[in-house]
């Protein structure tokens, strides 16, 4: 089943231009064909296309259904952008299929990567959430000072930290099932120590991840995966 | 810590081309200097630079090590590979990262792609092998039909089927810590209904990774972070 992303469908009844485009050149559909339309915001519409057009094909609402996140509590994960941008965006991707609330772009002293084109990402967000047939987006936060991030509060607070000398708890030990969590992800050079002060007294609890040295965007998935392991396995 | 890998350094003391070539002209290493080299078959050596040379820097071993893989059991992931390589090629270096012992590519009766230049694959899983400091490089099969590979036996056996009308169970709860798994993951267009049927004759138990819909090569990352996750939990 194709999924069609229109975050203003209620009020437009109309078919953003890129998915007007896919539906009607593409796809081909026509006046009277059914689609699925989701909002990005947990609802999802049966609707009927009434005028095709390549940049704005009007629609009517068949039925409004609520298509709740299939996960409990909020996964957030902030992350240091590696200087390889493909690597930022792979990591959006597999995160949203396998199901994240938002992910937020962090700036530490040592990243490598000051700064992001969030409309390209947001892009990648979309399309992964279509094809994983959600009804919520992510949330994106771009490049936010690591200071500013920890003024925020959260459930469960960890961040992945690679100093082996330091002491750290396993990640997949310690986080609790179906609440919200917060992993910190920081960049290759790792967090300054400075960084690692202010993330303590912020309360977040180094982890590691296993005994695997993983890239950064390889730990940022891996920490979404177990989350999602710990929530299935608790749920019996 | 960069490591280097040399699958012969014990008999020939000779790092290969390649290596030798980044030792020699990315580092700027000369005689004297201490370089850490693995077999990819589970030793890891400290040798000492004796001739650096761009093709064929030799060494002499001052001290070998065994490097045992940080988890329990053989993982073996048989994939159909999608129809975009990008797509295989970072599922390799994803799991090369988290750890997996075997990687089979699968020829199913709906494969996108027939063919894989295994050589692209192998370089990828030597460079996340060194990049994650492991010491033992997965074992890639090539393109194998799905009715030979069947004929092969493991320990815990599981397809990922996305068929939600034939019933599954949730793979997180069924596979066993620290055992041999073997987990099969179809092409984009699902396994054929003969297909299904030859997987459950061979003993294979149709599984599901929870509710969202993953693409082959997601729904392959998450059940090797997932079988993991599972050791990680045991093992305590």
């Amino acid at each position: 089943m194709i999924q069609f992303y229109a975050p203003e469908i209620e009020k437009t009844l109309t078919l953003p231009e890129s998915d007007s485009a896919h539906c009607t050149r593409v796809l081909r559909l026509t006046a009277g064909d059914e689609i699925s339309v989701v909002d990005g915001r947990g609802h999802r519409f049966r609707c009927v296309i009434t005028e095709p057009h390549a940049k704005h094909t009007h629609i009517e609402i068949a039925e409004r259904e609520d298509l709740l996140k299939p996960w409990k509590g909020r996964v957030t994960v902030a992350i240091a952008p590696p200087k390889n941008m493909d690597r930022l965006e792979w990591f959006a991707e597999k995160a949203t299929e396998m199901g994240i609330d938002r992910i937020v772009l962090l700036r530490c002293r040592r990243s490598e990567r000051k700064e992001v084109r969030c409309d390209r990402v947001e892009k990648i967000l979309v399309s992964a959430m279509k094809q994983s047939l959600k009804g919520v987006l992510p949330e994106l936060t771009p490049i936010t000072l690591l200071s500013d991030f920890l003024k925020e509060d959260f459930g469960q607070k960890y961040f992945g930290y690679c100093d082996a000398d330091t002491p750290r708890l396993l990640f997949t030990e310690e986080v609790r099932p179906c609440s919200d969590v917060c992993v910190l992800i920081g960049p290759e050079g790792d967090f300054s120590p400075e960084e690692v002060e202010m993330c303590r007294k912020a309360g977040y609890i180094p982890v590691t991840f296993g005994d695997a040295r993983l890239r950064t965007e390889t730990a940022a998935l891996f920490a979404v995966a177990a989350i999602h392991v710990i929530n299935q396995l608790s749920s019996q």
